[in-house]
């Protein structure tokens, strides 16, 4: 990525915006924890840190869970946190090897609740192909941690055919969408029940190296950039890119594909949170290739084209409509659902 | 270590006690986490998981970091997060390569407070010769996780001269320890403020890999067994070893080196935390050889022997007196330090 050099954080406390995935956490980052924690692992913001070791490219990342409602319909807080850990090394064309888990328990948490996480982890566990090596558990007094957070951390091996990073995106490229953003935003919403409405949606919580690995199969080192839109959604994923590599990047507005919640509850669905979806940059030369590939694979059937790379404008994504409509898209500001995830 | 195949885990919620380091927190692991995520590197519960992958021996370990207060004498949470993490990845065997920290902060915590623990974590890091290579901020609502926790993951690398583990443990191995035990839970104690009394104490949170690599070079693969005695201390950490072993753990209670402290506040250092020293079981024909590693370094100048495993009795913990005086000595029951690290 291209550090801003001047980046200064000086809000004087934290409040729940600088966790939101937005412009306040980007902040954080690059004003408070990146001057301090210096690494060219750490500086490269990736979704995971890529170590060389002994010739293996490992892949290595980490990630605090604090959603809530712990259960929410089509997942949990245990679910996510196997699949948002391991999605963050598919993220870096790594196969998920182990994860470990830190638990971090409210004195007063029934029994029963952590068993069902507990649960919830070795199902989504068996499914992503990834074993639980190790744990961490403390216990805090009654009235924090609402009842508990998981911290988990991710081992992986990068596939030999992965060559990704910003570095590597080109104009022209063209972006993929693995399918219907949103879902996981909403759902969270809905379950906290603070809105008099229903609708029939589930948390798209889901392992996606399966599809990660066809594509790297279909197109190889055509596949020049991965991320998965969970916190800030697309819009501030693809805003990440955007100034990662100084290029233009343009969304083709009308071919997201969205379900009809969000607007229903009038939020722009570039914002909300996926937990089982990924944008990919791609070769134009393969983009074909490669959408068929996943649109061969089980859950990989809505992939679409949404957008593509252009030298200009420098270091923005704009919005545009099929009427020739454009909007700058800035990455999220302030929080509009806190503890997605 | 071996798995009593009966352990269940019954009790209905979750107490401090189960983070403690002692008997609860060990049936909580055996009877909750184990049965339901199993694998073999979990189910030998060391301080790291060993992983081979690609020809190399990888230890991946995690800990969460509670403590409260955050800063105290010697030490602070982020130094401990640091110093813990990678000690854990040292007590396998393994040079600390990389950590990736995730962080929960509670909104409201000021920013001056944030700044120090990183600060803190980067000179931690500098020291024990590991770099930050990740991490993960999210942040929740005022009145939740007492300003903030830290959850650090660390990668190490297996010394290729460590054959560590329970079942390297024979009849006539010596045990020693690395220094005076229980100065970290002291410290914490009193800085807690709860105590009318002030002592010059200060945590012993250190790196602990000079130490073992020192040992390593030393005596190879007569080192046989590590551990340090964090929650719970040297009486858990010893029982753990009795156990996993099925052999009798003799400890030459006059010979384990204590500061003052403890028996004024009327605590058994037996159980107190240690963060900065380690227990090692090593091979009787090099103990000699070992100690005088230890002690030519800096910081091993105060190892003794305090110890040694015979036949029996079974999978127990006895402390013996000069005078004859024999006591079974029991895991940690109970929570008398609450919050230590």
């Amino acid at each position: 990525m291209r550090l801003s050099a001047r980046v200064r954080f000086t809000d004087p406390q934290i409040e729940l915006v600088h966790g939101a995935g937005g412009k306040a956490m980007r902040r954080l980052i690059e004003g408070l924890f990146l001057p301090r924690l210096t690494s060219p692992a750490l500086a490269a913001l990736g979704d995971a840190a890529v170590l060389e070791v002994g010739g293996l490219r490992l892949a290595l990342t980490t990630d605090a869970f604090v959603v809530t409602p712990h259960r929410f319909p089509g997942g949990s807080i245990g679910e996510l946190a196997v699949n948002g850990t391991a999605n963050d090394l598919a993220m870096a064309g790594a196969r998920p090897l182990a994860l470990v888990a830190a638990f971090i328990l409210e004195a007063g948490l029934p029994v029963a609740a952590l068993e069902a996480e507990v649960e919830a982890m070795a199902r989504a566990a068996a499914r992503a192909g990834v074993a639980v090596v190790g744990g961490d558990t403390k216990v805090v007094e009654h009235g924090q941690a609402d009842g508990l957070y998981i911290a988990t951390t991710g081992l992986g091996l990068v596939d030999p055919r992965a060559e990704l990073g910003p570095a590597r995106v080109r104009p022209g490229d063209k972006i993929l969408v693995s399918g219907p953003i949103g879902d996981h935003g909403v759902t969270v919403l809905l379950a906290r029940g603070e809105l008099d409405l229903e609708a029939d949606l589930l948390s798209d919580t889901r392992p996606l190296w399966p599809l990660v690995e066809r594509l790297l199969a279909a197109v190889g080192p055509g596949l020049r950039w991965l991320r998965d839109p969970t916190r800030g959604g697309v819009a501030s994923a693809l805003n990440e890119l955007a100034r990662d590599t100084g290029l233009g990047i343009v969304l083709w507005e009308e071919a997201v594909p969205v379900r009809g919640a969000c607007e229903v509850l009038g939020l722009d669905p570039l914002y909300i949170a996926c937990e089982g979806q990924f944008l990919a940059v791609v070769d134009p030369a393969v983009a074909e290739l490669a959408l068929r590939g996943l649109q061969a694979l089980p859950g990989g059937a809505e992939a679409v084209p949404i957008g593509e790379v252009r030298p200009e404008p420098a270091a923005t994504l704009v919005a545009v409509t099929a009427y020739g409509g454009a909007r700058v898209v800035d990455m999220l500001v302030g929080d509009p659902l806190p503890r997605i995830c």
